[in-house]
């Protein structure tokens, strides 16, 4: 594919506001980048995107999105590596999986000059944003929404994409201890799992509030059809050791592909440790945890990139999972990731993306 | 429930714009009325809801329910009966449905004196744009969203409730063709078929686009576990006529619960039909069409009020319905619910809602 220089129409701020972040206490997600991205796609034809000051917005009540929930989003990460350059992980890959959760919620397909270009272009003007630190990053959130001023039930003709970015500090502070979901779904065959859209969230937010009233931080999803088989953790996808074997649910159409998921996949195979995408079976990790076999459970995502769980919940038990150390599986892998984004390690799979 | 009148600040438009309303010629959802009605919950707390002209509103770029969802609404109708009154129908049961969905969508409950006393203080205000009309209306839109300015994956801490009204005529102008959904889901068990919320909205259109690629109007939705039970037809509920007796799917977590469903379950019973609410199984309603004992399939719903279907589509195959007559089942239900709407007939439900 080629790749184009889209004209960006560039807004500058009169004053960053860089002095805002403090690398050292960061809070997730409130805090954002002195500029963002905006790009409007007219009747399938888009114009060119914009680059301003972050701010807000006036929009009609009517906006389609709020009321139908055409809207998609992507979550990504620039880092500063060791030789303090701006990289950012395989941003290709939230590009394809963008426009694969655009054809599935019937939105526009967003251009590569846009969305990739887009991305080095506000990464280029904010990178003074992206912090320092061992588990500190800047959080990228790609999204598009339907922008039509209008109430009827139908695909929207316009849409907005946007980019803003918002500084990341470490995601859980003490290991999740994760309940195994089986009433509530958060897909379904035949549904919308696979794309990364805003339902898919709120849905989830009801039942994971019941499991945190139960002392549990987060849900291990089951399939909606059996509630036999492991699909994802939260936001997350999930891995299993047993026997010292890599084990992670397959993907399908209930399951978001995840590129950490598919990162750490390839660096476990890399690194000699057997790898198997396969049917997990609820059943199976139970007895397993429970006999010894099964070592760690852990999610693998974006925000979280490793996160081992202390302990799952399943039909009223609490069955605890053995201390994470520096030789787990997940650590290792954690800190193999965390070397190839950072430079320190060789970047054999070309993941790295220098902006 | 004691109904307290909520203090409403209240702000007039300068000039009216409803010479923009021609009665003859209503496009549905894009245009609205003078006014609009803000309420904000913050940090679980109502503030006075605001009335105040219809225009643009600016937000924050990361308003949390554009990313993740958090979104649901009613819809409803004031009409003008013969004494040339105007009048809701049912609104408690809006009401009702409204606060089930926000509970499912883990959002703020809303108080009755701000969804039904806001509905009655801007109804007083616009009634001029409910307009005269044999199919006309002035639909209602109530609806609420996540408001917190935050990325992080959670319940908003803020939610706004709005109001909007845009005047509508008749629905579909010719009798839709269904298509029999055997692939695609809009709902399954588990999740949230039943809340009034966006995602599912946005869920349904590439099906829906599909269908409409293969000469369907719309989709009738099958059970996600089986895909041989009816559950709903696009965005309505539905029925069927067998030998003369109302066939309607059981409500449950899958289905939204209608409130024109439980009406015309209702008139048919008044009026001496049998109505069986149960499980309707796509096999024996193809061959009832088939051998003539199905007669009507019919979407019930505010946006339709009645919808009879011309024909069902099913495995690729093309089955056409009988045309429907002044003596239809579904005809007689909807001159019926009209009639207790515009105040033609009696209303021994305490349906008609005055304002």
């Amino acid at each position: 594919m080629v790749e184009e220089a889209a004209a960006f129409k560039i807004t500058h701020v009169k004053e960053s506001r860089v002095k805002q972040l403090d690398p050292e206490n960061i809070v997730f997600g409130s805090l954002f980048t002195d500029h963002m991205l905006v790009a409007d796609c007219i009747d399938g034809v888009w114009q060119t995107p914009e680059i301003l000051p972050y701010g807000d917005i006036a929009y009609n009540p009517a906006l389609a999105s709020l009321h139908y929930g055409q809207s998609i989003f992507e979550g990504m990460k620039a880092f500063r590596n060791v030789d303090n350059e701006v990289v950012m992980f395989r941003p290709e890959e939230n590009f394809k999986r963008f426009n694969i959760s655009a054809e599935r919620m019937c939105m526009a397909q967003v251009p590569e000059e846009i969305f990739m270009g887009g991305l080095k272009e506000i990464l280029k003007l904010d990178s003074a944003w992206v912090p320092d630190g061992e588990d500190n990053s800047l959080y990228l959130r790609p999204f598009m929404f339907a922008s039509d001023v209008y109430l009827g039930v139908r695909p929207s003709f316009n849409y907005r994409f946007m980019i803003i970015m918002s500084p990341a500090g470490k995601y859980y502070s003490t290991p999740p201890k994760v309940k195994i979901e089986t009433e509530y779904i958060r897909a379904a065959t035949g549904g919308v799992g696979y794309a990364k859209c805003a339902g898919n969230y709120a849905a989830s937010l009801y039942p994971a509030k019941l499991a945190q009233e139960q002392g549990y931080t987060q849900l291990l999803w089951t399939d909606a059809q059996t509630h036999t088989k492991f699909e994802e953790s939260g936001t997350m996808n999930v891995f299993f050791v047993q026997n010292g074997k890599l084990l992670t649910p397959k993907t399908s159409t209930t399951i978001l592909k995840g590129i950490t998921r598919d990162s750490l996949i390839n660096i476990a195979r890399d690194s000699g440790y057997e790898v198997s995408e396969q049917d997990v079976y609820v059943k199976d990790i139970v007895e397993g945890i429970k006999d010894g076999s099964v070592t760690e459970v852990f999610g693998a995502g974006t925000a979280v990139v490793v996160s081992p769980f202390s302990g799952v919940g399943f039909e009223g038990d609490d069955i605890p999972l053995p201390a994470i150390t520096e030789k787990s599986i997940s650590s290792v892998l954690k800190q193999k990731l965390d070397g190839i984004r950072k430079g320190k390690l060789e970047d054999t799979h070309g993941w790295v993306y220098k902006v």
